[in-house]
């Protein structure tokens, strides 16, 4: 099976359409990547575009993108919901086949050397690819966003990992990383009273004592009126959904709440879904290879 | 997406491994094609050869198989526990991907018509591909086997779909068809009392009432002392995998037995797992396009 990574940089631009569409234009003027999906929300003023390919042309891909926004985006002249630190804000790059995450950590670094070294714009690692536990949170490296970086970046503590600790005069700085893939998973309770959705959400995000992979919330679907645990998955073999499910059903029991269905949002690899069915069916000694199309011609 | 059928054949040999490669190495010589699978039992003197590939290529390594087994295997000779009626004995074709049912029954039209024009082969078209009722039945075709249809095969009845109405002196007769891919799955009771596994087969098969695409035994696994419900799921969109997983449970559960676990024999198409993840997790508007590998490069 050939190697795959996907990679999901955000930029700081969701309004001007052609800048969107230039940038995407850089990702797939490189030869075996595929776009994925493109997303922008104006009010944040932010876009997020997701591709897939080997390790290398992922990279070549990245590199790109960011030279193609560091062009057209000024953050002297942005303005938005959503915190941000540069015209290319964040490049998560996410092991997808065959491809193990210390390789997606190497190819971070190697794309933060080529930013900083070309583009002169300085980059901090982050995630499993950071360099001290600190930054291992995006939040820490994107205090003070932008305007606040400006004048930090020169403090010790705020040193990049590659390039001069001097924000790009129109690009800012980014963030790069290696990180498990994450699913967006909502789970809907047959109800309207989203204070039970919130005491639910609590009792499985990692903050409140629950589960380590999980960031959660409660809201209300409002459209539907129906209460609703939101939830990423940030490591799904770590904490995998059926877990999270059978536990959100057994909590909604306490309040008298069934749940009313549940819904990937996105993108979820084959593997969590194989998970779940052998959770439920309690499979014993399957083996991913006992998918049909995974023996499939075309697949090397 | 590319087309894809299936193809599994059988022939009748299974004891001289250089005519079971012959008929395989007939296989791997058509371009487009992938061997899955080879296996052979000597006591039934049968192999069964797995592969995949566009509906053009398998329909030529079929035909190409089947002659080289025609020119390989004596049926005045052939001895063996399996019913059989000729050396290529019987070659389903199976929709994967893209592939409609109607466009295997076609597959399966042209490639019999070819059996008999070229090969001088009679055919009986079964399953799908049957132009009567009786012989959507494999044991109604092969009643009386080899020895027996070298006499019956000239009354009307009997007639062969394409060719004459005469066995070819060395290869017999070969059947064609069209089915729905077969999942072979068994449930395993923590209990070593067989009767139970009988009682539930008879539960949930549809000779005795069940569900209309499952065919059950119970039996004994020896060699872990579990009585364990053999399955075989001839269409698993009609009569999805978590259905009769959990019809078994609740029938064990009448008897005080619980199940122990449950096993994928072989292989299962992606489809069939992610109908029992959306089930279990209450998938609302799941599309197949969700999984991430669904959009890999190399799929076209």
């Amino acid at each position: 099976m050939s190697k795959l990574v996907e990679c999901v940089p955000n930029f700081s631009e969701g309004r001007r359409q052609e800048v969107i569409e230039a940038i995407a234009a850089a990702v797939t003027s490189i030869r075996g990547v595929r776009l994925l999906d493109v997303q922008s929300d104006a009010s944040h003023n932010r876009c997020v575009i997701t591709f897939i390919g080997a390790p290398e042309a992922v990279k070549k891909a990245a590199f790109a993108s960011c030279a193609r926004a560091a062009e057209l985006i000024d953050m002297e002249q942005h303005r938005g919901a959503h915190p941000r630190i540069g015209a290319t804000d964040v490049i998560p790059l996410i092991p997808v086949q065959n491809v193990s995450m210390e390789e997606c950590v190497q190819l971070a670094n190697d794309l933060g050397a080529s930013i900083a070294g070309q583009l002169h714009i300085p980059v901090y690692l982050y995630e499993e690819a950071a360099r001290m536990q600190s930054r291992r949170s995006l939040p820490v490296i994107r205090k003070g966003e932008y305007e606040g970086l400006k004048e930090e970046i020169a403090s010790p503590e705020r040193r990049p990992d590659f390039g001069e600790p001097k924000l790009h005069p129109t690009a800012g700085a980014t963030v790069v990383g290696a990180r498990p893939c994450l699913i967006a998973y909502n789970i809907n309770l047959a109800t309207s009273d989203v204070r039970i959705a919130k005491k639910i959400a609590n009792s499985i995000r990692e903050a409140r004592g629950g589960y380590r992979y999980v960031r959660a919330m409660g809201v209300l679907d409002e459209k539907r009126n129906l209460a609703q645990v939101t939830i990423n998955m940030v490591n799904y073999e770590g904490t995998p959904l059926f877990r999270v499910f059978e536990t959100v059903k057994s909590e909604a029991a306490r309040y008298g709440v069934n749940v009313a269905g549940s819904e990937i949002v996105g993108l979820a690899p084959m593997q969590a879904f194989l998970d779940v069915a052998a959770f439920y069916l309690q499979l014993e000694n399957f083996d991913r290879k006992q998918v049909l199309e995974e023996n499939l011609i075309g697949k090397e």
